[in-house]
């Protein structure tokens, strides 16, 4: 019979967590400890500024065991934390993981998680240095803190926006919002799970090498990362720089995909692109003079398109979208609030 | 009506969240960044080392709502944390803190939360730089990342421990298990309250201040926090270093409520002492010459005091304890098996 957690206990499944990190993960610096002692330890490297960020995933809210696998669950869990140093132009340099387990979960699927975690963590030469484990009852957690570092002078806030600037979104968002209404209609199989929109929600991007070329360049005026949707995260910046935003409707970056599932459900397509979206891409803001420059330093590194969506305003708080046909529209940046909807 | 997570909606609560942090907790250094951004964001001193932590608690494994208040509850969440960094030498710098919250929670029960976390935090000039809200329907969770630092060459391992070392231990272990188990009985009034076994349950210590100066003297060979008990950490320290202990019965600190609570309940006051319960003490191995002003150090902050109660011997993974009548026991360090218990 397969082995699950309760087989094993606690401290086997640590056991068998701590061989797969350190067989299958990248090696530790001497002056630094992982797992196994009442906390791990590391030395920072001077002239760099150390970030913080965790980010929850929990069972019945933010996944559904049934649309992925654990695998994919490791890595989209371990991409949403990339996606946050990468916003601030950083790397990652190391994880602790908190996982809320239960009992009967295999032994097999844990390390799968694990492997998913590593597999966005080892092309950083980033590692698992330390976590926690919990039984839970009813709903799994995955729980990581991400600790990455930039170098000093480097960091790239979201409240420094200034009006004039040019507004760059990278990729394009709304595709993982559509691959979550197609899952939730058509279910997981063979001929779904091959269909870029799911992919996009199930493997999530994260911008995370973008995003520290954005930094290291000095090029950006502010930069966030997108997980409330373009439009909640746009809000972000404009509330926390204290300005505005236009955006032009036809420069929205539309993939062929989405326009595909806008017709086919009858949807608006921009409000696909602008809505709440697991997607994890970038908003950059920059000076006008900037942006060839910039959007070149994001494209070089193959992976991701640039597009220039709109410019800064002195209006606080506004998000004007000029729409193709010359009118206008306001729009209110709600996000995604998660206790009242 | 008191006023619910849901009336205020996520980031409503994150905003009532950074303004008691900025209120009542210290102010973070200039070249730092808290709540509010993709990431925090610190810049590490030179010549220090990071310590990194995490400990979660979840409601109905660790922690009943209707023992404990959420003042308490903060106060607790953050002590196991701080317990962790101590342990290895340290102090506390910075602290995440990712909840799991049910959407019917009061705004003011969050709230006492946080001052507990802060009432724990500020001692050490130690802040709340970040974190996650999410929402959870079953169970709530209280999952921290407490970040530490220790001077370089001061952090004391569980690995180091040698034969011949002499074995220590702060206050009185089994107190916590002992108050639960009065509160599972009578119940939380103003009269259990009052019982310091059930005060030892509800706020547990840390030792990170003794923690701390141990580490700064360089006088102890290996170290470690109290969480599965005093067999079962001391099993730990076995493990990790390769040696084995004697414990003398008669020398385990046996504290006057423990005994009148053996009385009435007719246990071994000695098995109190030795296994599972969460009272966070630490457990310090030394060379006997430096025992004297080991035990110097430790006591003089004034809080706890600290026992001899053996020695490491050359018997790998063994513990033996040596009874008052002169025979002795070969003792399990089973410790605390989360999932098969």
């Amino acid at each position: 019979m397969a082995e699950t957690i309760a087989d094993i206990g606690e401290f086997g499944l640590i056991d068998r967590i701590h061989q797969l990190v350190k067989k299958r993960g990248v090696e530790l610096p001497p002056s630094s400890l992982g797992i196994g002692d009442d906390t791990a330890f590391f030395s920072p490297r001077p002239g760099f500024e150390l970030l913080l960020t965790c980010d929850c995933l929990v069972e019945g809210r933010h996944f559904l065991p049934e649309f992925i696998s654990p695998f994919n669950l490791g890595r989209r869990a371990m991409s949403v934390n990339l996606s946050d140093i990468g916003a601030m132009g950083g790397l990652p340099l190391y994880a602790l993981v908190s996982l809320g387990l239960k009992a009967d979960m295999l032994v097999a699927d844990v390390e799968a998680m694990y492997n998913g975690f590593l597999e966005e963590l080892n092309p950083f030469k980033a590692s698992i240095i330390g976590g926690n484990i919990t039984k839970v009852k009813d709903a799994t957690f995955i729980d990581i803190t991400l600790i990455g570092q930039v170098k000093k002078g480097k960091i790239v806030l979201r409240s420094t926006a200034k009006p004039g600037d040019s507004i760059l979104v990278t990729g394009f968002p709304g595709q993982a919002a559509a691959g979550l209404r197609l899952l939730q209609q058509s279910g997981v199989n063979a001929e779904s799970k091959k269909d870029p929109l799911v992919r996009a929600f199930i493997t999530p991007s994260h911008r995370a090498w973008e995003g520290s070329r954005v930094g290291n360049s000095g090029l950006a005026t502010a930069m966030i990362d997108i997980s409330d949707g373009l439009l909640g995260d746009l809000g972000h910046i404009c509330q926390a720089s204290g300005i505005g935003a236009e955006l032009d409707q036809n420069k929205l970056p539309l993939s062929e995909d989405l326009k595909r599932f806008a017709d086919e459900f009858e949807l608006n397509p921009y409000e696909l692109v602008l809505k709440e979206s697991d997607d994890y891409e970038l908003i950059i803001t920059c000076k006008p003079e900037k942006e060839a420059e910039l959007c070149s330093i994001i494209t070089s590194t193959g992976k991701v398109p640039v597009s220039k969506i709109g410019k800064i305003v002195n209006k606080p708080g506004e998000i004007i979208l000029k729409l193709v046909d010359g009118s206008q529209q306001r729009l209110t940046p709600s996000g995604w609030n998660h206790f009242t909807q």
